[in-house]
């Protein structure tokens, strides 16, 4: 598929991550002003509230589903008025559009430049998964030794643990050091210490945008999926060793998870559907895919120490997932566990099979043995305070990208006394 | 303290689960009419939302906050606001008030046995605890063998994990026996199949009636709970035992999670604090607990199957509890994880410390080893079809019971074809 050309010629360079063919959703504030549901194309938004409002474009002809500061209510409506909205929205920003309607979406518009990004959707739940095979098996060896890396459940069962909504974050959300009980090696007991060995995890999240009650296929589960964001699901490694057993990860994940701030939609996505890769052990018929449920999307990470440049740390590509976010879901409701709109779905880190396509530090520097050097020479084995994360991410079509935007975050470092008050 | 005498009847019963001294806060409807909130005292209920809308008892002067079927608007207000509540509504119903309260609250009113009980709060996230000790030993011991029973962080840390939220449903709420992926011990593979080793859990659940952004303490997460609820677990054991590791059991706990219908508040249960069991270990400084954090409620189980009389499988404590519901809260905000108004906080199984005190079939029956008997002479390792549990608790005063209503479930068979549309 080409370029759409916009008459919003911003959307038209090859470098955007918003050209016409993206339209993906967020809320901005502008100002002083409201928070509003708005679309991005080129280096503007679109005030899709203010369509709303005006009556100029409406994705429910009887009732306001943009009038409050997410996409909840919009993504209730379904699959049919998904597609309607989209191609309504395409044609009035397409090149062919008359100057009325030029007119009427510059009058309902801002410059990105001048506007701040907030939460696009409300997370209902939020769940991480751990369904990256070079992640797993890297961690598994570094946690468990190589004999027991990959758990015997792994190749049957995309492993997923129910996370933290409240604790999901938009980018550039800064993000404070936890403290937690940390038990160091060689001592006997635990103390209660800010987090020495702090982590990003490079993740896609895919939000689920119908709800289910009772077991759902694949082909359901992929229908039920809205959109596509960026996640960082920021991990307190030193935490993490000493609690997740039995029961799993806990706090080591509860201080944030950062995501874009643009909802990328299924429908963008499209052209760019690829394959699981081949299966080492058959699948269960219930999560066998009916057809390509991955997508291609170039991935990098950059960290900018405080003052300095960034560095690019990693560059991978969603497509090296060994489950979808479809067989996810599908599995996520063979219980019976009802979804909702907004429930939020973590691929688990994408992880590539070389060195530098690992996607958290804890892989990057083999867990602190093998520091990785930054451009400007400083080291790193985990997070220092100060230190700024940026997750990039695009779809690479013929003369254009789909981008996600950034998902930045910036260590705040712990507080001296959590308990001071 | 005594029983608190009512003009309503049926109040001052020894035997009524609902006394004056109790006031426990639920959601009901009458006939075809629209879901309220109420109060429960003897056989009646008063309808709050009723009395808000009349003005004779409102919580806030210049806001409705039961003019919806949840208490979380009425939880926001926070403490001060709960207790002036409460103070009036016990005043109201006292034997002292006189004759023009009394028809008031008599108009605003019906009877418990013409109404049907509602889920009484939004549950924003819920998560699951395993911090009694007996049940901890035990299922350690099936699971892992009985020298790694209790995990090495056990008696420091009251171990937790995000369960599901949308999953919780109210007392009476039938159960559907899940799917799942289940591996035999001597299979080489898994196979998706009906739950063979369905179960239940006796919990107790601690209803979060105030935000907090970072960590709290102790006595301030007390401070933040609302109330308590009765809890029952359902559990998939032959899902969990394949699935758990490592990041935590997911399907196994996603079917459903039921509570009892009425909240009781913390005001109500002052009475019956008392203090969790010595410290086998010393907790770290942000656990320790400034007062008796826990409560002395009987608890017991009743397992009825289709068509025949219950039998009492089990009867136990609150207080066997090795960790209270403010040690848990405090923990979990331990990484600046936000805690919402409607989080719902499992205590984790609650076994006593002899055969007849445990708190799951698994613990019971040891894994199906030993079938407990029925008093109709059936036996049982887990749940059949068919078969209804119901919880029951309660703390005893002079003369009256703080009670907490049923918590029930019928089993419901499998679906033949989960995926028949």
């Amino acid at each position: 598929m080409p370029l759409a050309k916009s008459w919003i010629e911003s959307a038209n360079s090859a470098e955007t991550d918003f050209p016409l063919n993206n339209l993906p959703y967020g809320v901005f504030s502008a100002g002083d002003g409201e928070m509003r549901c708005g679309v991005a194309i080129g280096d503007r938004i679109i005030d899709a509230t203010g369509l709303e409002e005006a009556g100029i474009l409406r994705a429910d002809a009887d009732a306001d589903v943009l009038d409050a500061p997410f996409w909840n209510d919009f993504m209730e409506l379904g699959p049919e008025a998904w597609a309607a909205y989209r191609a309504r929205l395409t044609e009035m920003l397409s090149e062919s559009a008359d100057e009325a309607t030029r007119d009427a979406l510059t009058t309902y518009s801002v410059k990105m430049s001048e506007a701040t990004l907030h939460m696009p959707f409300r997370v209902s739940e939020y769940t991480d998964f751990y369904a990256g095979k070079h992640h797993a098996f890297n961690v598994g060896t570094m946690f468990r030794g190589p004999e027991n890396a990959l758990p015997p459940n792994w190749l049957s069962i995309p492993i997923g643990y129910n996370a933290r909504a409240s604790s999901v974050v938009v980018s550039g959300t800064p993000v404070r050091r936890p403290w937690g009980q940390i038990k160091a090696p060689d001592a006997e007991l635990p103390s209660f210490a800010p987090c020495k060995r702090f982590d990003l995890e490079l993740e896609m999240g895919a939000i689920v945008g119908q709800p289910s009650q009772g077991p759902v296929t694949v082909q359901e589960a992929d229908d039920m999926i809205f959109g596509y964001v960026l996640l960082n699901d920021w991990s307190a490694r030193d935490i993490q060793a000493w609690e997740y057993q039995p029961l799993g990860p806990f706090q080591a994940k509860a201080t944030a998870t950062s995501i874009s701030p643009w909802i990328v939609t299924k429908a963008a996505l499209e052209p760019f559907r690829t394959s699981t890769p081949p299966r080492e052990r058959p699948l269960l018929p219930y999560l066998e895919e009916p057809g390509p449920m991955l997508y291609d999307i170039d991935l990098s990470v950059t960290l900018a120490p405080k003052g300095k440049a960034p560095t690019t740390i990693t560059r991978t590509n969603y497509r090296e997932m060994y489950y979808s976010a479809a067989q996810q879901l599908a599995h996520h409701t063979t219980s019976g566990c009802p979804m909702r709109v907004g429930d939020l779905l973590g691929s688990g880190t994408i992880s590539g099979p070389v060195k530098e396509s690992r996607g958290s530090l804890l892989e990057l520097s083999w867990g602190g043995k093998e520091p990785i050097t930054l451009d400007g020479g400083e080291t790193r084995s985990f997070l220092e305070d100060g230190d700024t994360l940026a997750l990039q991410g695009a779809a690479r079509g013929d003369g254009y990208r789909i981008g996600f935007g950034e998902c930045t975050g910036t260590i705040l470092p712990a507080l001296k006394d959590p308990y001071a008050r």
